[in-house]
């Protein structure tokens, strides 16, 4: 089965990626350097897309640089593109085909800006578009959800933002990186029977800040993807804006939380949640009383770094989406009605 | 009771805006065509958020002008703001009172650049800490669930684009707005029969695209603020990016499906999901077809433009919440768990 060995082999991946493309990266780090660059404009779908959401926290905090992220229908169907003077136009995609986000890129060259692609198939029409490309060397995926292009693609991300910043103590805890990953996957065993538990839940949602916001997005996706229970993503600023009414006793909630700069404001939800609200409380996180308030708790290496930490964080998460969807007898490779890949404008 | 007075003084909320605040919007602008700005950073959260999703597409598609929504939490837990030279910071907030949003607004005045507010709150702290205040004159808002401050919020973006365009025509729709509100909240009786049909649902999901994107996610904040039915807005084309996967035959699938641009990739979404997987359609639009596909079609005025389509098609969907939510026994006043003001950091 395709999927399970992927998520095994993300270790290796990212291993392979760390050293063949560390080169290449500082090259396009270099040129983005010389160029007046005021933010970034980003296209993505997808997983993907929740790659772009961790470069939305990770340059802007590690490299000043405000993100936006493109509404491709303005490409496509309006033909009203904004105008992106001082802008780095990046697309994310794995299979690099999909026409709205190639349609990004062209319209970035069409008017002068400095485009990059993060792509798993540098052959592809987005590659064509783009002035440099970061394969991520993920090698096939089959199955048709995404787990080991998304970490490589987070990663990809990780390892720019190292080149722009100059900071050695990065790339230092890059090269940790594989190995976090490979301690979170030991897990697998635990989690295939912690997912018994929400065999016949329907719903969820997922919380996450800060970096992991990602984290909270991409395992929303998978649970949706695989399970088919609705899972929706928050953060937890927004989800107290609104959202948090629909909780109520026994509710099952899913957080990522991390140590670091958010994490005080994680773990403040986490006590409303369970103490005020008595929902029921899957956490992924490296701290202890965070893990201590949940019915299910999933630990990532407690010496992660916060900005490195979504890379080994949507481990336990794909995991979880795996296990519950053999538990819940549904097919693991081929989910109903969605192909590998979509081409959407 | 409010919500429903409040959702129903919308046309004269509107028009009062539009007479008001003309000359205050043109004369920022003048200020903001005075300065060289390269994109819009825009804050805003619950909402205000989706008031910010439809001045995404607005500015960039008439304006030319990209738009990053802001991260606020890297301005306030991880203290570390992107650089935000030539960016025309905008904060939009109903009270003008949350925190992070604040944060954000100051940050851009300390950076030298224009920062303008959008609040129904002249006196709050978002307004003290912007260059210009757009004050969106909704009148006191006492229902928890936000009605008539996101329309006045739509209003003012819509009329800051328009000035900013400097195009007449557009001030000649604008002025037309209150009368198709009008015309549009007079399926209220309608609706109230209609939503008997969905007073066991538990799950749905929200499509649109395009300028109503912010519909659908505003469309799905209403039903779970107050009917605590977890509703998750998507456009179309992320739909089709995995989570179509979710719908199985009888699934609700909520759509606002406007005349325009995007029209077509709408109607061929709502096609796939009533004829392929049998799913069940409340659609808000102005095209037969789109409405024929609709177990529950409900119409907005066939002649308004789509870039103001937003402002009268949230109306049908205001009114499903409201009378979904009394037809449930729920609170349609303060819905559990949430307060008016947030302040989230």
């Amino acid at each position: 089965m395709s999927l399970f060995s992927e998520i095994s082999e993300q270790p290796q991946s990212i291993k392979r990626l760390l050293s063949s493309q560390r080169r290449n990266v500082e090259r396009i780090a270099a040129e983005i350097q010389k160029r007046d660059i005021r933010y970034v404009f980003l296209a993505a779908r997808g997983t993907s897309d929740n790659a772009g959401r961790y470069a939305n926290y990770l340059l802007g905090a590690m490299n000043g640089l405000p993100l936006a992220l493109a509404t491709p229908s303005l490409f496509t169907y309006y033909k009203q593109p904004p105008v992106l003077k001082n802008a780095l136009v990046i697309g994310i995609s794995q299979s690099g085909k999909s026409p709205d986000i190639v349609s990004v890129l062209e319209e970035g060259k069409r008017q002068g800006c400095l485009t990059v692609s993060i792509t798993n198939e540098p052959a592809s029409p987005l590659a064509k578009a783009s002035d440099f490309i970061l394969d991520v060397q993920a090698g096939p995926e089959k199955a048709v959800a995404a787990t080991k292009t998304y970490t490589a693609e987070l990663t990809a991300v990780a390892m720019l933002s190292a080149a722009l910043s100059g900071n050695k103590k990065a790339w230092t805890e890059l090269a940790k990186v594989p190995a976090w990953m490979k301690q979170t996957l030991q897990q697998s065993d635990f989690i295939a029977e912690a997912v018994q538990r929400y065999r016949y839940i329907d719903q969820t949602v997922v919380l996450g800040r800060g970096f992991n916001y990602s984290t909270a997005f991409e395992w929303a996706l998978k649970m949706k993807e695989l399970t088919y229970i609705i899972a929706e993503p928050y953060s937890s600023a927004d989800f107290a804006h609104g959202p948090i009414a629909m909780v109520e006793s026994g509710y099952p909630v899913f957080a990522v939380a991390a140590k670091g700069k958010v994490f005080d404001s994680m773990l403040q939800m986490l006590h409303r949640l369970r103490e005020d609200i008595s929902a029921e409380l899957v956490v992924i996180s490296n701290d202890k009383k965070a893990l201590s308030l949940a019915q299910v708790p999933l630990t990532i290496p407690s010496d992660i770094p916060e900005w490195l930490s979504p890379i080994a964080s949507i481990l336990p998460a794909q995991l979880f989406a795996y296990h519950l969807t053999r538990a819940k007898g549904y097919d693991t490779e081929n989910p109903r009605s969605i192909r590998k890949v979509t081409e959407t404008k």
